[in-house]
């Protein structure tokens, strides 16, 4: 059996050589996939995530539907919060929503220690199965970034305006760095447990950071992600930084410590790549959107994105986001035969 | 009386010398003003931008409060197509919803030629009343530009994934064309009749054109707003160019003819002004949000924006996005004070 460790994913992560460019989707466990729908009902997705079964059966489906070169833990960004009793719980066609917003000191003794072992037993036995079950296919583990757990917790929900997460950050900064020392811990735990139960990658998910400007992100969500990156260095597994809209944010984040810079659909890879360095591997970005248009639509976008990958190694094709619920799994099986076969970033001629 | 032709707003659009930074601010007639809402009750909005004595009265409202250096007409970006009836709504809370979205070629014969002194009576005489009211101050028309127009029509509503749309761009563009230039038709006729009718400037709002990437933008909305610039070049009055999350766009933006393009929070204004190049001015860039922060946050943002316009011609102060429904209007004021006092971009010494 292979190791996980010479996979064409942890590879281009660390933009060795690889025999193909490797690929897997954001969100490909779940939602979009007929089979996970039947497996699932329509219970609460905290429900799915709390059941071991469950979760390993819905983390390994893509992979045996698709043959992607990773597979992503079947979770949600707000499962730690939600496992030490913050009272958050996510909402189907909504997503995360929290009954008391955190709002001031007295909300911080809410978000107390987490132990991994204790408070998400369910999780770290889904990361032992899920391993078993995939030989030398790695698993990638995944924890929301600081900030953007915080945008929950702060909003009460999903924003489009992020005003109260704002407010707070810069009119009382000691209750921010306060609130991102809890946070930052619980996803250092998170993160540090779930290798040490054998995932071989992670993925540090500040899906809303692209709300910053950049003067705003350096001084309010970087530092707690560079810490994260300084405590989970010795573990020795590649790391990604992944948010959307965070063109102006590229070259900040590849200074956090990650080996790994996910972009979305705005700014071209070629582009990226300058914008993070030499010294980085570079995962996106093909716009989900496009799933719905065409075949050949499709196609021509997939193969814009190789193409403006180029041929120095280092990167990982994704979508630039998540798939969306109503994807149509053919499209991307149409992605992901096309990327193994016509990907050339590190692919040895 | 002042012309507003020499006013510091219209003069900042032309990159000439000011007596002080003119500031305005998009949405700032109705919805953040306390003497808005005791005026209009709770109506539908499209009700009370058809009764010119309440939107002319809306219109004037944050002019005679703030003091800023611009009256943008009270309406929305959906007023054309409703006009013509399309079958458009605005929902409080929600934005335009459309009953039938846009789906096929047979759809263009919903978008029949708008013919404003008609169509649009009411619009029309609350510009003049404006106008006869304002004496020097400047009045911004304004106009969706057809990419965002389009989204609404074919999405349905606001959208956060645009999937139809991109998917009808991509693949059936001679529908999109055909679709973009019933719309840029329209736009050109209803901006004319705004100018025509008194209106000192023009602004056309793209804006959810950062979901495009810079080469869809460049294909799919750029060719229409291009012709809007050229089909109101003659009417001598400065054009600004808008839309959220356009930092991978500026360059193109400025190649449409506008004189002026309108940025958000992400970019600051020196890089935005290298962006778009010396030739245009460049309008923004406060964060809305952070009008809900502190006295003391508010202030040193605005004097970080003002500092980042420097002293070089062709600044105009605004919100980077339009001001939020529960914005303070006390916190806006002390923007608009702030901005007169210590502006310095253009302002001889």
């Amino acid at each position: 059996m292979t190791n996980p460790a010479d996979s064409p994913y942890v590879r281009a992560c660390r933009r060795l050589s690889v025999p193909h460019t490797p690929v897997w989707f954001m969100r490909q466990a779940g939602r979009s996939l007929p089979e996970y729908r039947a497996l699932r009902g329509t219970g609460s997705i905290l429900d799915a995530i709390a059941d071991p079964a469950i979760a390993a059966e819905v983390t390994m489906q893509p992979v045996r539907r698709y043959g992607v070169d990773a597979a992503i833990l079947f979770s949600d960004i707000v499962v730690p919060v939600h496992a030490i009793g913050f009272g958050i719980d996510v909402v189907p066609g909504r997503g995360p929503v929290v009954a008391e917003p955190f709002r001031d000191a007295a909300d911080l003794s809410r978000l107390r220690d987490l132990s991994p072992e204790t408070d998400l037993p369910y999780v770290l036995e889904t990361v032992d199965r899920v391993v078993a079950e995939l030989g030398g296919t790695p698993l990638i583990g995944f924890a929301g970034a600081p900030f953007t757990v915080a945008s929950y917790l702060i909003e009460g929900g999903p924003s489009r305006e992020f005003t109260k997460v704002k407010a707070l950050m810069h009119s009382q900064p000691d209750l921010w760095v306060a609130l991102m020392e809890r946070l930052t811990a619980g996803s250092i735990a998170f993160l540090r447990a779930q290798v040490e139960h054998g995932a071989s990658a992670l993925q540090l998910f500040d899906s809303w950071a692209g709300f910053l400007s950049p003067s705003e992100y350096e001084c309010f969500a970087l530092p707690a992600t560079t810490r994260i990156m300084e405590e989970t260095a010795d573990l020795g597994v590649p790391r990604t930084l992944f948010g959307v809209g965070t063109g102006e944010l590229l070259s900040l984040m590849a200074q956090s410590g990650a080996e790994v810079v996910g972009v979305d659909w705005r700014v071209p890879i070629d582009e990226a790549r300058r914008r993070i360095g030499p010294g980085l591997a570079v995962q996106g970005n093909l716009d989900p959107a496009l799933t719905f248009a065409s075949h050949e639509v499709l196609v021509d976008a997939t193969r814009r994105v190789l193409e403006s990958a180029g041929t120095a190694p280092g990167h990982i094709f994704n979508l630039g986001h998540g798939v969306l619920p109503t994807t149509n799994p053919d499209a991307l099986q149409v992605v992901v035969d096309l990327v193994h076969g016509e990907g050339r970033a590190g692919v040895l001629q």
